[in-house]
């Protein structure tokens, strides 16, 4: 076996000792004792579920800077980069806590008997979510906080009722025993089962293939490359038991700069478009990798904004050195693509750095060539200008399905926007106008999620407070005494705070 | 190719002249279409839509007495019977206007701007349920009405605003094309486009398997045997673009006789249990086929009651010839088990009518036979007697996913009850006591669905008006202007009707 260590992202050299490496002994355990733990877990009251969720954010914050410092060594982001990551780690927890509280997850639904029906008597029916059981999730490299270890899967899943066994991302094993550590005194402190948290961690696919595979996990959350979540995807759908595997894999989130907008601010839109496509070295799953024009108007200051903004855009450290390579790789097939110009790069770095990348082509090449298609993890992005609205609509309809979709519009362009807006919508799970996708709102109405391959399952988000629901399944109780009824379906129940159908009808 | 005919369910006998069989061009254009009234479909105001499957349930009762007819030569169901199918699939296509029009299925979430907040302002986000696309159903054999071409996932599927594209069962061919021609004529009444809802016949798989492998097509219903629905998952996951697939197959429905109500009633649950076995000749997903007892006081009684109504039961035309030849193989692997005794068997009858089978044996034996945990679709059941509550729950734990699971108990059986609930939950979708499962309530509180093999999907229900969810995917919206807006997440839509959360909040 070859040695496991954790690595500095800038520089390739080890930090620190040789780590221990988790092997399918170690899966088997962490899910027996997740299964173990599972009834358990589920049947905490929802105050005490969210105090254990609000715990688990105390005790990250409670680290300090270690934490931040071994994620900046081992991710090569910015500390205010990974400081606001941390703020939002902790405050999904907290927004999880909330809903957890308020209690609509459940979707409780009561229809009461009818004993006189004609010609058959209504039995007493109730409805209740219930949490699929234990919960496997990967750790991402491009968030080693907020879609990691503590992330928004592990925090979904926790609030659902669900024991979560993590697999550590390797490029940061550091930053993930801290935080698994986190999570483990939460779980001490509010005198649960240990098995709720498990925390594997290696260098090999074997092991998260194991994960995967285990006959106790129900259900898989994945954040990261389209080869890896489809292996894993393959790997549930193979087993015995097939589960859900909620995948985020591939996006190229294309940018619509609509007519009247490119006529008003063309310079403005390039300099502020180079600007979310080299944030964070284009390291987003939300990164502006596709750029749709209509040639007319403001097309050439647009052009001529981005491409400088790119040149003058420094080299930045990616998250690893594979990533590293693979993107220089990209930018390199892109290059010698025909009918592919290349309007500029960004200042070349050194090993292990990227740099920007801006390419240009007419839809008829977009059209004919696939690898167009394809998402550069990084900051390349390609600008397809369209001759016309229809060739527009022909290269959004010959897109995969995305995470996000973005307008740039004047009042003037919202009769064209209002046509394109079916179009979009079947092709990606946000929209939005006249701003970058490369923000993610952690809140009730945001999606981060869309069809495939974006992910493997556009019907949920990654992000949000409706991921709960990924990890929920009903249960249907007929004519149960009170006694065995599930507490929160009892008719004194009523009034808990919980909304529930009764007969159909919103009622508290 | 063999000819395809109706066919008598009684006497296998043809049934009118042959029938035009489609083939891949007419799938091509089917979904062709389909794809081509979606968006159309979907823009219909929640009146207009509830007003449509008003409209269908208006037209199948406009076909009156034919409809009986035909779909009691073709099943060999009784009148009374088809009756109350006819009135429950009318009634659930009213249900699905009624939810609806009352908009809760669009899940409108609004989280203003909060152009101050610190350190970045929020964007305004917005966020609702749209269809999925085009779905495919496939009917049912057992229901020729409520599961079958206007059946659950059919008027689910519209209720979300998915054209429908049905593959009818090849056993009940001039009973489809009854119900599809009244839901053509809705169609037509309702100015929507012919696509909405198109109809596929014919005997072979191929025409299944062409219809799941059709892009246009974004998720599947299916209601038949675990052979089947594996086929029809394996093609969707290996499609380019996976789709969901929910297919509803294998169930035992386990009925589990607790001590009390065991010693209180015996005689009268065997009576009960058999008149539920033998019912519409056992042909329903939700059959009582396992029986879990703990030896004791009342088991005798139960197993005399029982075995006697099971020996005068008659025979039963069974749907189809080949579902008749698969009842009797299975009836014979069990009659041929070591270990297992055959209590009774009722009447024999002739070919293509089943006859009731009643088996024993003990806790030990089941473990150790996977046989006898596998379904026979029709009136056979397996008793299995358990030493004590540990060797009941070995039998709950080694089984399969299920539909439902029944307990029959008095209040002093409640803590055997509380402590069996937990393992239940896992292994159901619905549990009831003192009842038995082959009544399903068509209502809000109902799922009709549970783990696999039961279901592919235990997230979801086939029959209750949570099964829209089954055809939605969220989209969010980000600085939309009010005039790009979809209508229903515009300001001035607040007060239509629907609820929504603000911020998290329920509001109207």
């Amino acid at each position: 076996m070859t040695e496991f260590r954790s690595v500095v992202a800038a520089t390739g050299e080890p930090n620190g000792p040789a780590l221990a490496v988790h092997g399918p002994p170690d899966v088997a355990a962490a899910c027996a004792a997740a299964a173990a733990a599972f009834d358990t877990y589920r049947a905490t009251s929802r105050a005490a579920r969210a105090a254990f969720l609000e715990g688990i954010a105390a005790e990250i914050l409670a680290i300090g800077d270690p934490l931040i410092e071994a994620a900046m060594q081992e991710s090569g982001l910015p500390r205010v980069r990974l400081e606001g990551e941390r703020g939002r780690t902790v405050g999904q927890l907290r927004m999880f806590a909330d809903v957890v509280r308020a209690g609509a997850w459940q979707q409780l639904r009561i229809d009461p008997a009818l004993p006189e029906r004609q010609p058959l008597p209504r039995p007493d029916l109730r409805l209740r979510m219930i949490p699929v059981g234990p919960v496997a999730v990967f750790g991402a490299s491009n968030f080693p906080l907020a879609f990691s270890t503590a992330g928004g899967d592990t925090a979904a899943a926790l609030a659902a009722g669900c024991p979560v066994v993590v697999k550590g991302h390797p490029a940061h094993p550091r930053t993930g025993e801290l935080v698994a550590g986190a999570i483990a005194r939460a779980v001490a402190a509010h005198g649960l089962p240990a098995g709720v948290f498990g925390h594997l961690v290696g260098p090999s696919n074997e092991l998260g293939a194991a994960l995967v595979q285990d006959p106790r996990i129900a259900a898989v959350g994945f954040t990261g490359s389209r080869a890896g979540g489809l292996a894993l995807l393959r790997l549930a759908q193979q087993r015995p038991v097939p589960i859900p595997v909620y995948a985020e894999m591939a996006s190229i989130n294309p940018v619509l700069l609509l007519p009247a907008a490119l006529a008003a601010r063309g310079a403005a839109l390039g300099t502020a478009f180079a600007g979310s496509l080299t944030m964070g070295a284009g390291q987003f799953c939300t990164n502006p990798g596709l750029v749709l024009a209509i040639d007319g108007a403001g097309l050439d200051a647009f052009l001529v904004a981005a491409s400088e903004a790119v040149r003058s855009a420094p080299a930045q450290t990616m998250l690893t050195g594979g990533i590293a390579d693979a993107y220089a790789r990209g930018v390199a097939t892109l290059e010698a693509l025909p009918g592919v110009e290349t309007l500029a790069t960004g200042a070349q770095g050194e090993a292990r750095q990227g740099h920007a990348a801006l390419f240009r082509t007419a839809a008829t090449t977009f059209l004919a060539e696939q690898a167009l298609g394809h998402e550069v993890f990084g900051a390349s992005s390609v600008i397809v200008v369209c001759a016309d609205e229809a060739e527009l609509r022909a290269v959004l309809d010959s897109l995969e399905g995305q995470l996000t979709a973005t307008l740039h519009m004047e009042a003037s362009d919202e009769a064209l926007a209002v046509r394109l807006l079916p179009l979009l919508e079947r092709k990606a799970g946000r929209i939005l106008a006249n701003g970058w996708p490369t923000g993610v709102e952690v809140c009730h109405a945001m999606v981060h999620g869309g069809p495939f391959p974006a992910t493997s399952d556009p019907r949920t988000t990654s992000v949000g407070s409706l991921a709960i629901d990924r990890f929920l399944r009903p249960v249907s109780y007929q004519n149960l005494s009170a006694a065995v009824l599930p507490p929160e379906l009892r008719d004194e129940a009523r009034g808990d705070g919980a909304p529930r159908l009764i007969d159909g009808q919103p009622a508290h």
